[in-house]
């Protein structure tokens, strides 16, 4: 069987963050965060394939924040992400948390699965999960930086927004030099996409 | 008579940064930051185009220490730049220092000047020498971001290389957020060409 790559789509601002400065419930993304995704909500339309390609894996990973707000053990938690009741997803997604869970299945074929033995495990699950097709890296920072710094990411795929933030989360903190080289890039007046493929 | 566009072209990092860290004589741009440029030098003939402007202006401003190395006043220092006798701009250069010098006149239609009032100075003594034409602030990072800073940037030309630097000098530090758009994009396996459009 082919194994599909491993893709992460991520949006950053000109100067390299991915989430603005304080970070918190009523603004998961830190200040002035929600402008790296104007193009997402302002303009579908001329960037259709690119979103379409965001959700098109077959399984997907993310850290512990980018699921929810949700600190220290789940407890008597029911937090089921912030997407509602059918994600955009439509496929397993696999989370990193020190904290265990018992899996949560959503409408539309996404079920959350929480995994507390590490990014590579993480990995092996997404891709059995996802047989021959692509697995997305879904985010946050930290997480796509694990998954680069490890060199399991196959194509880096930055949206990025016209926008200065000045502080927050960077990509590519401590991740070493990942091996990129630009194959594809397109805009509008809102986002700049450039396709990296990833590999020493 | 049309004043030309005030333009900057910058080579960066995908994280941001415009030179590396621990810059010093032999090392001007700091350590790894030859890597910025590989695209200049090893594809010349794909990026021709965006090479050319480059150096298409009618007159340059550049800080001191892309100009030269030397420290406090210029002393008897007969510092000419690093661009040896026939520099590649053709034009006149301001200098920005703290330390007044008589012109220095190049081959090649190269002079530079020194420049001891300010950054607003500068610019309108490089504007009325460009006549019609563009004016190109060359650098480096400090000398960019005051004048993105004070809003005098038309045009900027981030080429960014696939590399990751992890320190050094940040473009867009403390800039606030200079209203960029993206107009067009560019690449080859070096370098993603990026021009935006600045402008509140």
């Amino acid at each position: 069987m082919n194994m599909g790559k491993v893709t992460c789509d991520i949006g950053i601002s000109v100067d390299g963050f991915v989430a603005g400065p304080n970070q918190r419930l009523e603004e998961p993304l830190g200040e002035g965060a929600e402008r790296l995704h104007r193009w997402m909500f302002e303009q579908p339309d001329a960037n259709a394939e690119v979103i379409e390609k965001i959700t098109d894996a077959g399984a997907f990973i993310m850290g512990r924040n980018m699921f929810g707000p949700v600190r220290g053990g789940w407890g008597g938690s029911d937090w089921r992400g912030w997407w509602g009741e059918e994600p955009p997803y439509h496929a397993p997604v696999f989370v990193l948390t020190h904290h265990g869970r018992e899996p949560v299945p959503m409408k539309g074929g996404t079920t959350f699965n929480f995994v507390t033995d590490g990014i590579e495990s993480a990995m092996a699950k997404a891709r059995e999960a996802a047989g021959d097709r692509d697995v997305a890296v879904a985010g946050g920072a930290q997480t796509v930086n694990q998954y680069l710094a490890a060199g399991l990411i196959d194509e880096l795929r930055l949206h990025i927004a016209p926008v200065v933030l000045g502080a927050g989360e960077r990509l590519f903190a401590d991740v070493g030099d990942p091996g990129l080289e630009p194959v594809a890039v397109s805009h509008t007046d809102l986002v700049t996409h450039v396709t990296y493929r990833v590999g020493r």
